[in-house]
């Protein structure tokens, strides 16, 4: 569980594996083919068994996809990973290109010979993804060719065998809501469209509809498995059942969902076919390899959001409940770290990855820790700087006097998905500090303390957190925040903070709101708090359904980087009320006296 | 010129109108026809001779559309017209349904008979909407007819003649770059494109392209004619050549445009689709008549933005001077009206139509009004809530003791377009007029005083005049802004101040900021000025290219509804500021002291 901090640099590794790729590919008889870094289910982490991408490549970001062409190749990420790309792959095999500005598909449709064939294994790309590259290829004069199995699997030989972990319940405590109940609300849904059946695919949809959760991949608890829901509310999931728990296994029994060996889905899926069903997909999130069978086997297919997606992002009674205390219990362990930094640091001994490893200890003693919810980002000055900073042995920078050092992290606990970012000062900020973290902070609260009306989306709200920035010249290129699961994804959709987004707020949704500024080579600020969209109680004279934000973070703000001069009097009103709620649900959970006392100082108000 | 208070119910009239209609419509065998409000340059504003909505059904609206079928028949308008057109149709004759919750679209669908024939008249549907009927009317198994006369046109007998009133020259002096240039930048954008010649139909984009100015419909001095532009910076304009001044007659000699004959449009464009050449169309704005002509004929035809949308929503320094004088002109009758109203209307005496003729008379005294740029909004008390309000002798409310009144209005000058909304209060409001007059403002204010990074989209910034009423559980329900032509349409697309405009904030953009509160049947607020989206100074340690607004309109604000007490620092600065730059700017240009010592006084700081 705990996190690594090796420094895996592959890279001598490449150009072997890429030659016994291309040897491969000759004979197949085919003239490239696309590396997804996804694996069949489409999530943001995967199995180390599904790191083809990396194995291949070097490249260990968190997206990306790359495709080799017979004597050119070359490598897709996004803003994120331009620089590490860099760093990783080997430069002279294949050429970095960024996302959105160089698509593969046009980078196919310019390099792809005419007649030529481009290989691609349809477990790993999404319907969506391969109608483009259908499009791409035949703008070329070129072939499109579903392979049957991967070649990358045929060369990797020392590829980890598949997760097998146990699967368990999650109790109906913190579900909220029992699987049986779950289904009849998807196959209303089904009924009412004219639909037989849907296929789900994404692992922590399946995770949530089943109240499943794995231990596969790191951080998030999803389970690794394909499901079919029919319109009459039965279900089939494909999951070895000698994984599954056997309370997990009575209650499957009793919601009337079939376990069924992995292996035979294609031939469910050929059922629904012969049958003439009509089967609803997510075009976005489903392999088109599972779009293949079905419509070769006789299905009609249509695309439509997974049924799933905002029941799950609109989390119930129960769930709300387990965030209130995941997040309150998660706020110990970070009054005992910021305290410890505190009074550490000063001496300028400690570094990047000691400052993770004790915050994870003081997680971990809690009792409750399942995982964390990502790896964590500790970023001491210019590290600060870099938004998905990862720190290694190579890395690691010293946290030194008088600097500014960032630390974004989260936790997994049964009943609550946490994520938190902080940034402290160790000794004295300049003025210039102080500015910025104010103004990322004015745009903080502004977000906080917004009332608006229902059917606002995330998209119209982003300006409320950059205004303040924006007063001194200054933005940052990040969405505001992002959909978090409950015991589930850190990063859940589909609703988010940022300027283009387009789905309305629910009661009921997590998000983070974590505005950032960021210098590049010396200091980086973020401020991140939790929050749940709540109907509002009417205001006398209201006349508009409206909601809010309930904030569910409750860990201080560093009171040395505030600059009151800046502030206006509600968002001083604000910030001092949230302290004072900080040290009366948070002092009296620590133990230490003096780690009471100094929560109690990190949060006294703050005056003009 | 002036503003006609006659109130037009023809609803008597309608059911011989509609009969005569259908029996044309027996003649031509053909079960419908669609009815729009537009003409065949898609204008805003019609002359009286292309009202054939109105003259069918008596819906005076400014957007609509009907359907009539053998025996029954749709209206659909939007929301600002739901109420006004039940009063003003028949309602035994048609259905009103409200766009886009209904679309004439669907209704087709749902009401066409199989096999049945739907005519239209290709000049008045765009090739979008055409394209729309087309799928609406195949899923219903009919077919959709572009008629080759207008069958209302055969039965309308008292029908206005065309306009034909002479078209004038804009000076270089104001319109700030020759048509030779503005075409010289067209013909670049089409060869780039490999584009051999674009059409142009919107009656403002000629009118700013060629710099001329017409007067043959209301309150917009646009030019009803089509132009063909080819790619080597020569242009056909199809206007009566004897209608044109002749030193406008002679400049655009020198720009390489010719005059031609209105009729000989269409052999103009066949002549293109003979050549095979490739050419390119506004979809959203061009009628589907054009396009049938073209693609006749043999020319490949594409869909392109008008070229002139940008070019003429970004202005010129001698547009933005323009602008400018325009501004500071229209803000002295502005301030007469104002003190005419603070010290005639306590005597109760005052009506709706009074006070909008004072002040069209007040404008008209500054010896530069062209025309108003819309008809006068003037509303007291429960006509201040609706909107789109406008008087008539009917309607005509008396301006009573502390009671709301809203005048939105504005004026054409040959150098710019004004539009303003001020909201008076005679007497004494009451608190919650205040509140709401206060919250109002306060988004006026934080929209006029953002800064923003380049590349910021209207919707984006659109909150920020919304959340101070969001915080009372407030809102209203239009967009916050649009776009103003400089002497020329009123409404000007593309950019807007709205949810979902994505349309970037460029330099040069002239917008309205207007929010407001309305209280249906008591009182309704607006604040509206004019603002200039401007390139940013760099401040100290500003980092990205930022963009600001300057305010065009110096009127001062009712200073009897402000509520200092929930307003900020800044916004309390921004309002004194304001008030002191309205009093420093026109109060020199009073005449009569009396006025001028009103101005000061309305323009005093307010203290806390």
């Amino acid at each position: 569980m705990f996190q690594n901090f090796a420094n895996t640099n592959q890279r001598h590794l490449t150009p072997a594996r890429i030659a016994a790729l291309r040897s491969r590919l000759e004979t197949l008889q085919i003239d490239g083919i696309i590396v997804s870094r996804a694996d069949e289910f489409q999530g943001e982490y995967v199995p180390a068994c599904a790191e083809r991408l990396n194995w291949l490549t070097g490249f260990s970001g968190s997206a990306g996809s790359a495709v080799i062409l017979k004597s050119i190749a070359a490598i897709f990420v996004d803003g994120r990973y331009t620089l590490q790309v860099k760093d990783q792959i080997d430069l002279d095999l294949m050429t970095p290109l960024q996302i959105p500005e160089n698509s593969p598909q046009s980078w196919v449709t310019r390099n792809i010979p005419k007649g030529g064939k481009l290989g691609f294994d349809p477990w790993l790309v999404t319907i969506r993804e391969a109608g483009r590259f259908e499009t791409a290829c035949s703008e070329a004069g070129a072939e499109l060719i579903a392979l049957d199995s991967n070649p990358i699997d045929a060369i990797w030989d020392d590829r980890p065998p598949a997760p097998a972990r146990p699967v368990v319940q999650q109790p109906l405590q913190f579900a909220g809501m029992s699987s049986a109940d779950k289904l009849r609300g998807i196959a209303e849904g089904l009924s009412q469209r004219g639909a037989k059946a849907c296929v789900l695919t994404q692992t922590d949809a399946v995770a949530w509809l089943f109240n499943l959760r794995g231990s596969d991949i790191p951080h998030t608890p999803a389970v690794l498995a394909f499901a079919v829901v029919r319109d009459d509310g039965s279900a089939d999931l494909f999951l070895d059942a000698a994984r599954v728990e056997e309370d997990a296994r009575d209650a499957l029994r009793q919601a009337n969902v079939h376990l069924k060996p992995p292996q035979n889905m294609t031939e469910s899926l050929q059922a629904l076919g012969t049958a003439g069903a009509k089967v609803e997909l997510d075009f976005q999130w489903v392999a088109e390899a599972l779009h293949r069978t079905l419509l070769h086997s006789g299905a009609t297919v249509s695309h439509h959001e997974s049924p799933c997606t905002i029941p799950r992002a609109t989390k119930n009674h129960a769930e709300l409940e387990g965030a209130r205390a995941a997040h309150l219990r998660d706020a110990v362990p970070m009054a005992r770290f910021l305290r410890w930094l505190d009074t550490t640091a000063p001496a300028g001994k400690l570094d990047e990855i000691q400052a993770a490893r004790k915050l994870e200890a003081l997680r971990s003693e809690t009792g409750e820790l399942r995982d964390l919810s990502f790896d964590t980002i500790s970023g001491a000055g210019p590290h600060a700087a870099i938004p998905h900073y990862r720190v290694s042995e190579t890395s690691n920078l010293p946290i030194e006097k008088d600097r500014i050092y960032l630390v974004d992290s989260g936790a997994q606990y049964v009943d609550g998905t946490t994520d938190i970012t902080r940034t402290i000062i160790t000794g004295d900020p300049t003025p210039e500090m102080k500015d910025r973290f104010t103004r990322v902070l004015k745009g903080m609260i502004n977000l906080s303390r917004a009332r608006f009306p229902a059917g606002t989306t995330g998209g119209h709200l982003d300006p409320l957190a950059r205004s303040a920035l924006w007063e001194a010249g200054l933005d940052f290129d990040h969405g505001t925040g992002h959909g978090v699961g409950s015991y589930l994804s850190v990063h859940e959709g589909p609703q988010r903070f940022s300027k283009a987004d387009k789905t309305v707020l629910q009661p009921g949704m997590i998000m983070s709101n974590e505005p950032g500024y960021y210098k590049a080579g010396e200091y980086g600020i973020r401020i991140e708090n939790l929050l749940v969209v709540r109907e509002a109680e009417p205001v006398e004279g209201g006349e508009r359904p409206m909601h809010w934000f309930e904030t569910l973070t409750f860990t201080p703000i560093d009171r040395n980087l505030v600059e009151p001069a800046i502030m206006t009097d509600a968002e001083l009103d604000w910030l001092n009320d949230y302290h004072a709620k900080v040290a009366k649900k948070i002092a009296p959970r620590l133990e230490n006296p003096e780690d009471q006392a100094w929560l109690e100082a990190a949060c006294a108000p703050i005056n003009r």
